[in-house]
């Protein structure tokens, strides 16, 4: 059995209205969990935000689902409302440092199963480098961000120079979309997830390569975008043409936006055989790693599944996916199969 | 050869500062034409918006630009920027009128190689309903609607009116994504047009589906999405997930969201062999139709290669997306191939 490695997977620790308060009794995140603890609420002060299921919280409860998955290993990250950048950073600094925290905790109740990515002050990029850098050394197997803070994109000076201090100290980064761009519309149906959240990956990557920051970055920054990097892949052509054809588009990026995409991942969070082939096709089958968003509702239910089933890729480029990738990315050690 | 009839193409009038001014002084676009007439600026006001070349605003030059191309017929729409939808409506339903009929004057050119999609004003349904009516009746071969009116999306009901009214009189619609969402991040390198606008066109598919409206819709409307449907094959996978897994996006949508894909069509401006794949596969070969965007540089530009060239369509699928479904979308006459 190919050994698989879930790298996007989120975990939100019990934290009681109490603790919230700690970072803001009005809207800080807090979860409600119900009678039975099986299932419960993600809160931000009153208002109830997603409901959510126990392995969230339970890690014991993970390794059991993740035995009746078939995955070996997850790389586990904050849930995205736990991020803080709205804050004042000297708040939010020992926020991110007791979550880091208590996501090792978690991560000790099956260390061989479970690994973690950091959160990070990111509003305050030298609190930022440094709780990234204390996190790896604690045992973190690196960080993940929100793909934007307030008005800075990725292509932000401190946020770039955030990247190459991970490049630097050999942190991997997963970016994840959060705060999504919204003018008023969407207020059903989750259309923020289904519209805006790909749209702000693909804002991300495009900062990134338009803004000419790939040519600053070392090529050694490990570097992961989630949901499939969001609709990337299908407006590839479209960026391509529009750098051809219009001087605005080409002023600071002196290369066809195609040529960078050797340098970063994705995961394969995208739900259907047709966009994956697309996805690998794109980037190339050592640029996609298994990511699910498990354990929530929008994200991969048979983790897994859509890459070992795919008629399309050989056994090689699923193995690559399914933990070759991820295992270089994160310097994991040899692995064997455990799970089912 | 096989005929090639491109149904996303745009024109503007060569409207005058003057003539604009009759809509609103400060805003209202213009054309400012360069002293050789080959190339100028659409101008909003004082502000340049766009830089154009000849064949917008000159019949004769786009025909030869057709022939070049080896375009027989082109299908011309205004460009988006004249919609007019945030002004009285009682000004705009002038200014619509005026427009639609110097776009058959445009047309008239070459009448065998150029027709035209109306303009309504989309801000009051009883009066877009008359004049989408009046259009039709007057020469035009549909209309075009940007793909929200402010706060309005496909779902609203007055939106669902205008679209039932065109189904029953037989008045095809091409939905094109404009006054894109926006917080005040994308200031640079086309990024509204990169991000926003697939993401535009993916919110107005998915206010359709998930509303129920298309329950609602005879399925006689014939509908079309401009470029390539913005980002919504690549995205239908992570939608059909979340409405399996979450009941509030099941809530107004009684069946699978890809269960939809046979009420719309969606042209064919992707600017890439991988992507044009996965829209065929998703799409149907029925239900995609060449559509460049052309005169604009982030249209195609060597229109129809993309489909001609493809190496995964065959010439039946190639013969329906370069002429046949436009020729029976559009109610054209029977065509024989004149361009080159």
């Amino acid at each position: 059995m190919t050994v698989r490695i879930d790298m996007h997977a989120h975990f939100f620790p019990p934290i009681t209205r109490e603790e919230a308060a700690q970072l803001d009794a009005q809207h800080a995140p807090w979860l409600a969990l119900d009678s039975d603890a099986e299932t419960g609420m993600i809160m931000t002060g009153d208002r109830a935000f997603r409901p959510i299921t126990r392995p969230l919280w339970d890690p014991l409860r993970r390794v059991e689902e993740m035995d009746r998955l078939g995955i070996d290993i997850q790389l586990m990250c904050a849930t995205p409302v736990l991020f803080g950048y709205t804050y004042p950073a000297a708040t939010v600094v020992d926020w991110a440092r007791r979550l880091n925290d208590r996501a090792l905790e978690l991560c000790s109740a099956a260390p061989g199963r479970l690994k973690a990515l950091a959160q990070v002050p990111l509003q305050d990029i030298e609190l930022a480098c440094a709780e990234a850098s204390r996190a790896k050394a604690s045992g973190h197997h690196g960080v993940q961000i929100g793909n934007h803070v307030g008005q800075k994109d990725l292509d932000d000076e401190g946020l770039v120079q955030f990247l190459i201090h991970c490049a630097n100290e050999n942190i991997p980064v997963l970016v994840h979309p959060w705060d999504m761009m919204n003018d008023g519309r969407m207020k059903k149906w989750m259309l923020p997830w289904l519209v805006a959240m790909p749209a702000e990956t693909q804002l991300s990557i495009l900062s990134l390569i338009l803004s000419g920051a790939f040519e600053r970055i070392p090529r050694s920054l490990k570097l992961c975008f989630a949901h499939g990097g969001g609709s990337f892949a299908f407006l590839l052509g479209r960026v391509d043409n529009a750098w051809r054809e219009r001087d605005i588009v080409r002023e600071n990026c002196p290369h066809l936006p195609s040529s960078y995409v050797d340098r970063f991942c994705v995961d394969s969070a995208v739900f259907d055989d047709g966009a994956l082939r697309l996805l690998v096709d794109v980037m190339g089958p050592e640029r996609v790693m298994l990511g699910s968003d498990y354990p929530f509702p929008l994200g991969e239910q048979q983790v897994g599944r859509l890459i070992a089933d795919h008629i399309g890729l050989d056994e090689s480029a699923k193995r690559r996916l399914l933990s070759e990738n991820a295992q270089a990315f994160f310097d994991l050690p040899e692995i064997h199969a455990v799970a089912a």
